[in-house]
């Protein structure tokens, strides 16, 4: 075990409204079918009056629930996310403003972003703040990708949707659960595969009008895709040297794309059942694909305690990333 | 000692391009001498040519250089700021694949975000990141607020330079230097004290047009004065309990503002000639200020091996964060 802690609740939020696909085949004169076909995805949340701090506070106040927990037990916040509210401050200030009674804790409130990966980092984080003195921590993930795609492009324009999941992340010294391995790497070589240009200093909202090919999501899907084929069996090759790929119960993989997913499926280290695929009811959520799809999973009684979780994938930037929890 | 480690080097890099107040003064038809006297700046470096990622991969390899170690040896690179040259992917990855010959390395890229305060979580995730196989970690904040700010908004408008700074942190188990002590706590009473308000999925930009209000940085200074001079007393009682102010050699502070640097003067625990000003010349750097005084401390000698450090300031959200470094 490389780092002890037990994730003592876990929660979510989906946002009242669901987008199914035929609607969205009707609106973009799509042949019946097309979006299930090539993106996976059946239906999607959408937020309409959902912000990301509403998200946010409804699956901790889940997750608090769910370890029998208050604010008042909470040592961390840290906000896992790509997408935000407003640019400043950080999300995870916002949140806790947007948490009711929060004006009584001074928990600290930190933002941590590597895309569709953050999750992972942001629990690494979150385990190195627990002590005696600080025995929860919150990581949560929401993300509204749908503002910021491009109706024109039909390939991310399908395949994203909105949620929001949180974790509490609890001191627990028995080393019988926690992170058994977590690895992280970026390849530059991806640094353009995954972007959206507009809005910060390269393309100053005062200077440049809006225009979507600057500022909605750009994926360079075919290229992305070349890469994750190549780095994901040498990522995994370097992962599983001390421990076997058959002790895992459950891979929790990012939900990135249908070719995305099929490439778990292809590596044959995994057995079909135990690939989660929140997808086609979900999309892709972002950085809330991978707590989403852990958080659903227990509440579902699939995860239980003592299981062994791959929570992998890839992100923007580009990099790959996994860890191995045990439950 | 909390967490034993080495700053083995620290660079910086400022704009060439340098914006004295009195050039401001003439274009605000402000009084000669007025934003020395309200804002406590002289002059400010002011990006030009520059993008975020340049500055930080010159103040990286200022840093490497300093550290006599080249990017084969990095383990982790952090990137700690406020602002980014685009929204997607991260600034970290952006900063890497910005660095010469990155393509070669696969080491992981994290960005972390409390606005201002953004280099003390860094520093402390770096610290929790290095091993015997990861033995340097980079940390870098590079900032350009001038893209940002709303030239009707005096206050603002004088306070704020352009620059970068980075620290390379090793790994280091002698318990001789390191941080002896690390807090950070928000205040959600100060979340709306200091705001961007649009560009996010509040008022996404292909909604609403650029509009200053919404799309500059906004800050109600007063109460957020009046904010830190009841907290930031409360925040150094609980800090410096089991430590006494009196072993500080030198008080590194967030250049906030000439009231928040007033602060740190007024509270009585350090000597004037220990706490470090770099407002003058500078402006607030937002995330950069606190590592580009460091840095230029050390390089200019006032930072010597074996002193202890205080590291400390405020940040939008509203947070009070202070790491004590024995450098």
């Amino acid at each position: 075990m490389r780092r002890s802690f037990r994730i003592s609740g876990a929660g979510a939020y989906l946002p009242e409204n669901r987008v199914p696909s035929a609607a969205l085949e009707e609106q973009l004169s799509l042949p019946s079918g097309w979006i299930e076909k090539y993106a996976g995805v059946v239906s999607r949340p959408v937020a309409k009056h959902e912000t990301n701090r509403f998200m946010a506070v409804r699956a901790i106040e889940q997750a608090l629930q769910q370890a029998e927990l208050s604010q008042s037990d909470i040592g961390g916040l840290i906000s896992a996310s790509a997408t935000y509210d407003s640019p400043l401050p950080n999300n995870a200030s916002r949140i806790k403003a947007a948490l009711a009674g929060s004006e009584s804790y001074d928990y600290p409130c930190v933002d941590i972003d590597v895309t569709c990966l953050s999750f992972l980092p942001a629990l690494d984080y979150a385990v190195s703040l627990l002590s005696e003195d600080c025995r929860h921590v919150v990581v949560v993930s929401a993300e509204i990708a749908s503002r910021g795609l491009n109706s024109e492009d039909i390939e991310t324009y399908t395949l994203f949707g909105d949620a929001a999941a949180a974790v509490i992340v609890s001191y627990d010294t028995s080393f019988e659960c926690g992170a058994m391995k977590y690895s992280l790497k970026t390849y530059a070589e991806g640094a353009g595969f995954t972007t959206i240009k507009g809005g910060g200093n390269d393309f100053p909202f005062s200077e440049v009008a809006y225009d979507p090919a600057l500022h909605t999501f750009q994926m360079q899907g075919k290229q992305l895709l070349k890469a994750a084929s190549k780095r994901i069996p040498e990522f995994l090759d370097d992962f599983f040297t001390a421990i076997d790929p058959s002790e895992v119960d459950w891979v929790i993989p990012h939900q990135a794309s249908k070719a995305g997913l099929a490439l778990f499926h292809k590596l044959g280290l995994f057995p079909e059942g135990k690939i989660i695929n929140t997808l086609s009811q979900m999309g892709n959520c972002i950085a809330a694909s991978i707590p989403y799809a852990l958080a659903s999973s227990i509440q579902e009684g699939k995860v239980k305690r003592g299981d062994t979780c791959l929570l992998i994938g890839t992100s923007a930037g580009f990099s790959i990333g996994a860890m191995l929890l045990r439950y």
